[in-house]
């Protein structure tokens, strides 16, 4: 089937709030007044990003949702993305069910498909989103302060497991961990929720900012590093605090230690987490904590900003720092 | 070498009119008032849009010109590009010369890189720009009148002979094509100037406007098609008025029909041509030919739009339409 043919039948839809969508040299946008515009990039790549097999429908919702944590992460509202889909041959019951996925997660944040390119190749996507934030607004990774409170929203662990499951590196069950936890562990793998509604609440509360994608104390450690350039500060991290995946809670409190470890990094260190990290002021615990239950989101204190010190130290039930791998990395050998 | 390692080595330049370029989730950019914003993104994969072994330099330098000549086609000013480039391995050498050729073409149009994505993977680049048009301005593709004199930039025929030497299905020196005119096409293939600076010329002249990067009739064709959404049109095009590539021309004048065959689907179907085709009422005849002169691009008139009809008709010497192949088709069996 031609390329125009197949653009226009999967992925062309009536845009929201463009100026001219797909089928020019360009689309066209008109950021509103007293707007910047927030940018970002991110390409899933078959057996690199996502196992072969895995379905079309969730892949679909995971192009979107990533980059959609990223604008969550900024504080903007999501409005218009670009996808480049490289497929090896074509499928329409495959793009069907990929262009499903994607709308959907579209139609739940307004966001306006306006262009792309479908070319031959090994199964990847690449797909840009912007959204618009007003001019000042934006929740970069650079204003912690000493004293702040840092926060994350959801839990961490689980998709890491999934993921070391599907590798074959380490199966669940035999870990005693409940197969709705299992099932609990994949599902946010294959299809995460990314935290847009929580990112916008957070302006005027949080100073700091991410999504904890590449792992939560590599994550942290960005925010430290680009926060130390006003004045040198540092993260702690009290692992009791942490919200546990399930997956994670059930093999962290396994009788094993070489288990208790494989859990540890897994909420340390594991990436395809679309969970937000931020700092705050401690004077906005309450509505912090307001927000969370507004959205229905669970939100956690997990440590505070230091004065002075480098990086991120993740304090243990001992009371000594914690030993772990570090974050998820594309070109390291054992990823 | 760590993936935030790369980027920062090879990919992060002091941007000069960004907000907050790389190293955030996401990048800000500010559009002026009165802005509205072009977006393109184009997919280069390898083995498919360029061959294994081509020079990163000249890989660099045409990630960004396809787009560029998108935004040109717009008469868009290019302003912010991101990029995912997804690499087998890491080779140093190799993205040194891969940001010198995208770098070198950034600057001379004064484009930003504000973001992007390092994976690992099957070679393959994805690159998103972003340039701004006053409001109203964009030259669309539906815009031709009937009456209108169709023009093209430059010339064409070059990339598609160059493209079919590669895949040895065919010899340029054997059909007595000058090496001057070989090396032009392969450098036109390899190292495309985008028309950006005519297409911002083109404001207030153009009625309608096209890259044919997937073949001169194709890519009219477009334009008649969307034009026609307004009142029904169609494009004549006089084969002799042609613009050829100094390759395709000799060809074209051998003394065989089969060599002239290939020439003509090259002129008129030939994929990873950046010109422009445009099309304007014919009292601007003199300001385009000003334009020409003053930016030293050649431009030609070629034909013009008729009232009713449909799709494109090429006029040959003997004055009958000319038969000949369809355009760059990603998915087809030949491609």
């Amino acid at each position: 089937m031609h390329e125009f043919s197949l653009i226009a039948k999967y992925f062309t839809r009536a845009p929201q709030h463009t100026v001219l969508g797909v089928g020019d040299d360009c689309a066209l946008i008109a950021p509103a007044a007293g707007m910047q515009l927030a940018v970002t990039t991110d390409t899933l790549v078959e057996a690199v990003h996502f196992f072969k097999g895995t379905p079309a429908r969730a892949l679909g919702h995971k192009a979107l949702a990533v980059n959609l944590s990223d604008l969550a992460a900024m504080g903007a509202v999501p409005r218009w993305a670009t996808l480049a889909i490289t497929l090896p041959a074509v499928d329409e019951a495959w793009l069907a069910d990929f262009a499903e996925g994607l709308f959907a997660l579209a139609d739940e944040h307004s966001v306006d498909l306006i262009g792309g390119d479908t070319t031959r190749g090994p199964l990847a996507f690449t797909l840009t989103l912007m959204g618009e934030v007003p001019v000042g607004a934006a929740l970069t990774r650079d204003g912690a302060k000493p004293g702040d409170d840092i926060w994350l929203t959801g839990d961490v662990g689980g998709p890491a497991l999934a993921v070391a499951e599907r590798y074959g590196r380490l199966s669940l069950s035999q870990w005693d961990v409940a197969s709705d936890a299992i099932a609990s562990a994949h599902k946010k793998l294959d299809m995460p929720t990314p935290r847009v509604a929580f990112g916008l609440a957070l302006h005027g509360i949080a100073r700091a900012a991410i999504d904890v994608s590449d792992g939560l104390a590599q994550d942290l450690g960005h925010i430290v590093a680009r926060s130390s350039m006003h004045a040198p500060c540092s993260a702690v991290i009290d692992f009791a605090a942490l919200p546990l995946h399930a997956a994670a809670r059930a093999a962290y409190g396994s009788r094993t230690t070489e288990v208790a470890g494989v859990a540890v990094s897994a909420v340390l260190a594991g990436g395809d987490e679309y969970e937000l990290a931020f700092t705050a002021a401690s004077d906005k615990r309450t509505a912090i904590e307001q927000i969370a239950r507004d959205l229905g989101v669970p939100c956690t204190r997990i440590g505070r900003i230091e004065n002075g010190g480098t990086g991120v130290v993740v304090m243990g039930l001992d009371g000594q720092p914690m030993r772990f791998g570090t974050g998820f990395n594309h070109f390291a050998s054992n990823s």
